[in-house]
């Protein structure tokens, strides 16, 4: 029997409810994977899947060890030898909620309200895992998965995915495939489908400033000890001129610089400035390397952020320390052809010649990845660019993504295949942010195109 | 019975260990005022305080309540009206104990190690008003107290003393007296005793950057959105210029110029740069306004401090959000003759003009109070100074102390009455910070040259 695409298509929108259901028992495990407290949770959610996916007739699935987080993984391999295979990536584990008091409604719990579903995981990604498991049980259903299919669904992206690399060496011939689906992405409008080719890097770092052995009273110190808090202001400050530009000493000698063509199509593609102001929780007003739109700032640029400050006193009311330390979270998002080892170099550097003598510093760097680019001109980029005109009704466009998935350059590395990033997160889904959510129209029609891309891509040549 | 002040001196040697057993039930009580959450604490130290008040003979003990936190306050008027009345000034509330995990036992389990007793409010100020009471306590037993004497001990000056002014105001018959001792105040090596004639006046702010509605994702909005945490750097940095000099406009216009002299007396009783280094932590080198030693940048010239920095995840591991908000706790130590709200005005001056245009900000004043000098010449501090050369066996010396008590020009402006600041901390007692202690032979000279004060004080002319 072939595979019926339409029946598929209408098996998934009458079972709406029971996919939701998924959703939601997903969601409710706290997968935190940058807390230690949550290792329990991250075995949770690991069962889930491997359950979840033999549950719909996958096969061999089994969760895999890695010297941090579990790897689940598990295939259908009975399309034919003259059928391609896709390697399906996912994570399962997602960001941590604080500030709590943010949230409406609790993290833990699928929350529908108007047209959304809120959660943590909702976009990212929990909801994109089952949605692709959504179209491989529905084309199951209906004639068959039309190519073989493998899936690996990984616990630490969220953290840098640092035993992946690790994985996919040890377990080459298992993952081996014609192209990866990566669905850890997004459209920019919900009636906007567009294919990412390119992903920024990450490098990301925890700066300690030092000064005194122990706080002290600011009044009696105040004025002769070097307050570490004010290093590290003035430290961070330095790291951007006037321009907007990041200082650290080259920096910028390896960008990757966009041509002239490129620019102007993404010009006439992208948001404009005054939507990313607006999706971008409505600053006052825009800024950014001067030169460069916003989606060019966001895409093809690289930036240097402030994740996180602490020093001393920070409760209500007033203590009037000097504090003994102060620390800084400050990463990096790289564009090809930036080298995450060199960046840590030239930050080194920088804090070496701007340090002062009354403190000292300690930096730890905690994750990094390069830049990716894809290829966008290939048979599986033409069969998701078939999935999306015929979902949507319009034909999507080409866009870099300021975001960083550190898998895409691992399986083109260790596994030398290309990806098709094809996601439904939408940019006011509040990623990592209080609320999180999943548009749940567009979620729905992420399935149908899905099933129109195993579809299109089971006839991609091998 | 004439006061025998020898028989009390040995009084007190004969019951250090009820002596200690005092401070140790006050230290018991965690009085912190500047959190909400212990206002019951507050108001069992002031009940503890009324209790051994009454008990050591004091008269008219009374808990009396204000707009915040209640006054002790206790007085005993029988020495005859040819003699003098002193007013001594305490407060029972003290600092915060965070960060709780960099202490070594419990900040509120009086802890005796070598020659020192830990405690929050150990030496700041639960000892020193102990001590007083000590003083008094002895005398009292042999051949009683020799002057009149009035105690008020508040609960609000780590705070700031918010309502102690329309507290004075509103009892200034209550309180007149001859002139006033507070002993919130210390020496600067145990072996030498000093006089305080000069103390810096506060003005402490709370100021929040505002970008974003909510938390973003430092891949998708990074670049294009300003990242709150860094302009706040930007402002904090640009508070110093490369000098070390402040640079809020006007900020030095007012300031007291120390005259030679009294920089060279300065400069040969004061602690060296050296030595403040030591006892301030050992940061690796000293840092501040050019052109000044270390004691002078404390004592005389005026400063910033950032007290505390929150923005963002602050957690284990590596979170890329980039914040909606970011904070600052900046307070300034002021000198004679800035005006804390003149300097309020300065900030948000310099605040209006270098905030860009893509964030807002928010600045609020939690607490100010002028600096203060008190007369040298006066005959209360020639008291101060023979009980300080009778019990330590060397002359004090006079000096300019870097902390701020507003109560000091509370007394000067509300009862036109004198200080005289006597107090027994040391620099190493870690004052506001973890591991906060008192030296114990130090606090015991204190009682005796208290005692010594008390009786040589009472012959003080009207």
């Amino acid at each position: 029997m072939a595979t019926d695409v339409e029946a598929s298509v209408a098996h998934v929108d009458a079972h709406k409810e029971s996919i939701v259901a998924s959703l939601s028992e997903l969601v409710a495990i706290p997968s935190i994977s940058t807390l230690a407290e949550h290792r329990e949770d991250i075995e949770r959610a690991a069962a889930w899947l491997q359950t979840h996916m033999q549950s719909i007739g996958l096969e061999n699935a089994q969760t895999m060890q890695t010297g941090g987080n579990p790897v689940v993984y598990a295939d259908w391999l009975h399309a034919g030898p003259d059928r391609p295979t896709v390697l399906v990536y996912g994570h399962y584990d997602v960001q941590p909620v604080d500030p709590l008091d943010e949230w409406d409604t609790s993290p833990f719990e699928l929350t529908a309200r108007d047209d959304y579903l809120y959660a943590r995981g909702a976009t990212d990604m929990k909801a994109q895992v089952v949605a692709v498991l959504a179209a491989l049980a529905a084309l199951g259903k209906h004639g068959g998965i039309p190519l073989n299919v493998k899936i690996l669904v990984e616990g630490e992206e969220e953290i840098g995915s640092p035993h992946l690399g690790d994985f996919i060496t040890a377990n080459k011939d298992l993952l081996a495939a014609d192209f990866s689906l990566n669905p850890d992405s997004g459209m920019t409008r919900a009636d906007r489908p567009s294919i990412v080719y390119g992903l920024r890097g990450l490098a990301y770092f925890e700066l300690w400033v030092h000064g005194p052995a122990q706080d002290l009273h600011s009044g009696v110190f105040g004025g002769a000890v070097h307050n570490p808090a004010q290093v590290l202001a003035e430290l961070v400050a330095g790291m951007h001129d006037e321009h907007g530009r990041v200082t650290l000493p080259g920096f910028y000698d390896k960008v990757r610089r966009m041509s002239d063509e490129e620019r102007s199509a993404l010009a006439h593609s992208s948001l404009t400035d005054e939507q990313i102001r607006t999706m971008g929780g409505n600053p006052p007003a825009l800024f950014g390397e001067e030169g460069f739109s916003a989606s060019e700032r966001i895409g093809a640029r690289p930036t240097l952020e402030i994740n996180g400050l602490l020093a001393g006193f920070t409760g209500q009311g007033a203590k009037t320390v000097l504090p003994a330390r102060a620390m800084a979270k400050i990463s990096m998002r790289l564009v090809p052809h930036q080298d995450p080892a060199e960046v840590e170099t030239q930050l080194r550097a920088y804090l070496a010649r701007r340090a002062p003598e009354s403190v000292t510093w300690e930096l730890t760097e905690m994750v990094h990845g390069p830049a990716v680019l894809v290829e966008r001109d290939s048979p599986a980029v033409r069969a998701a660019h078939a999935a999306l005109a015929a979902t949507f009704g319009v034909e999507p466009y080409y866009r870099l993504e300021g975001g960083s998935i550190p898998v895409v350059s691992l399986f083109q590395d260790l596994l030398q295949m290309e990806t098709v990033l094809m996601g439904f997160a939408l940019p006011d889904d509040a990623m990592h942010a209080p609320n999180e959510r999943v548009h749940a129209p567009t979620f729905f029609r992420g399935i149908e195109a899905h099933i129109r891309f195993l579809a299109s891509a089971a006839h991609v040549k091998k």
